[in-house]
C-alpha cells in the first residue's frame, strides 16, 4: 500500500564534505564549515513540511580518530550548528558519549532534550557500540530517539555507517550522489516523493 | 580507495515472492517454492566466486503473523532449501528463535553450525529484537555471524527490514528491482562489480 503521508521521523547522513573540499583544491577539513548553512536550510524545510523529528549524523567516535585538523573542524561545525538550531527553537537532544574528551563540553546540557519545537537529535561523538552497550543496563543509550521512517544520505554511500542501527530497522533508505555542501531543497522534495511511492509492510 | 577483492560475507534479502505470484494470477503463497531453485543457483555461484560466508533472510518472527497458507509455504520452502544446501556441503547455521512453535523442529540440529564447506547462515524465525535481546546476557544471539560486507536485496525495497542490524552497520546495500523468483546470475555479477566501485572508509 502506498503511503500518502510525510515521514514522521527522518534521519540525515550529510556525507561528502571532505570530497567536496578536495574537488575544489581545498584542504579536506575546509569542507565541514560549508555544511552548516545547508543544515540550517534543511532544518527550516523540515519545519515547513511538518516533519516531527529529525536525526542528524554529525560525527562518531570513529571519526575522532581522523587527523586533528579535521577533528577540530567537524567539532566546531557541529557545535555551531547545534547552538544555532537551539536558538531557532528546535527541541534539541545531543546523542553521544559525553564522558569522553572528544565530546564538546558546551553541548552537555543538550544530553537531555531542551526546548519544545521540532525534535532534532544530533549524533555527536556517537558510536553504535556505545549505543547498544546500554542494553546491558536496561535500554539503548539512544532510547529517546524514536523509530526512523526514512534515512537520506548525501555523498553516494549506500550504507548506514553505524547510524542508529535499532531505529533504522524499517527505515527506507534514499541516497543522493551530491556532496552534502551542495545540498539543494529539491533533494529533500525528491526524497519525500520517493518515500510516498515505497511499499511499507513492516514484515506483515 | 577502491576495493579489488570480492566481499567476504554477503547478506541476501530474497524479497518479492508474493508479488511475483500475484503478477501471474497465482495465490501469494505460490511464490515461495519458486524461490528455492534461484537460491540453489545463488549458492553455487557464491561457492564458485570464493565467497566465504553468506547470510540469507528466510523468514522472521513478524512474518509468521501472516495467513497460515503463507506461513506453511515459506516454512516448507526454507526447510527444503536448508536440507538441500546441507546435502551439497554448506557449513550451515540456522539463526532464529528455536524455542517457539514457529521454528521448524527438523532444523534444530543446525542451531550449531554443521559441516565444513562455505558458511551459510539461514535466518529462520529470526527477529532483530530477539537477536539484540542476547546482549542482556553477554552477546548477540547471532554472535556466530560475522560482519557483513555487502547486502543484496531483490524486490525493490530499500530497507533492511530488521536484517542483522549489528552485522549490517558497515555493509554496502545493493538493490535489484526484480522479484526474487526472477533471479539471474547476472544480478549477482552486477552486485560484485558495484561493490568493487564503492569507497569503504569505515568512518576513518
Amino acid at each position: 500500500m502506498a503511503k500518502n503521508t510525510v515521514p514522521r521521523h527522518i534521519g540525515f547522513i550529510p556525507d561528502g564534505n571532505r570530497r567536496w573540499a578536495q574537488a575544489r583544491g581545498l584542504p579536506k577539513q575546509a569542507g565541514y564549515a560549508e555544511g552548516i548553512e545547508p543544515g540550517l536550510s534543511l532544518y527550516e524545510i523540515c519545519k515547513e513540511r511538518g516533519i516531527v523529528e529529525a536525526s542528524i549524523y554529525c560525527f562518531t567516535q570513529d571519526n575522532t580518530k581522523r587527523p586533528t585538523s579535521q577533528k577540530i573542524a567537524f567539532t566546531a561545525a557541529s557545535v555551531e550548528f547545534a547552538f544555532e538550531i537551539a536558538r531557532r527553537g528546535a527541541a534539541l537532544l545531543v546523542v553521544g558519549d559525553e564522558t569522553s574528551a572528544q565530546f564538546p563540553k558546551g553541548l552537555k546540557v543538550f544530553r537531555e532534550r531542551q526546548g519544545t519545537g521540532m525534535k532534532v537529535n544530533l549524533l555527536i561523538n556517537y558510536g553504535w557500540e556505545w549505543d547498544l552497550g546500554g542494553l546491558r543496563n536496561g535500554g539503548l543509550r539512544s532510547r529517546e530517539v524514536s523509530r526512523l521512517d526514512m534515512i537520506v544520505r548525501w555523498g553516494g554511500g549506500r550504507r548506514l555507517s553505524g547510524f542508529l542501527p535499532v531505529q533504522s530497522v524499517y527505515a527506507d533508505f534514499y541516497v543522493r550522489d551530491e556532496y552534502w555542501p551542495d545540498f539543494e531543497p529539491q533533494h529533500f522534495d525528491s526524497a519525500l516523493s520517493w518515500f510516498r511511492r515505497q511499499d511499507r509492510t513492516f514484515g506483515g
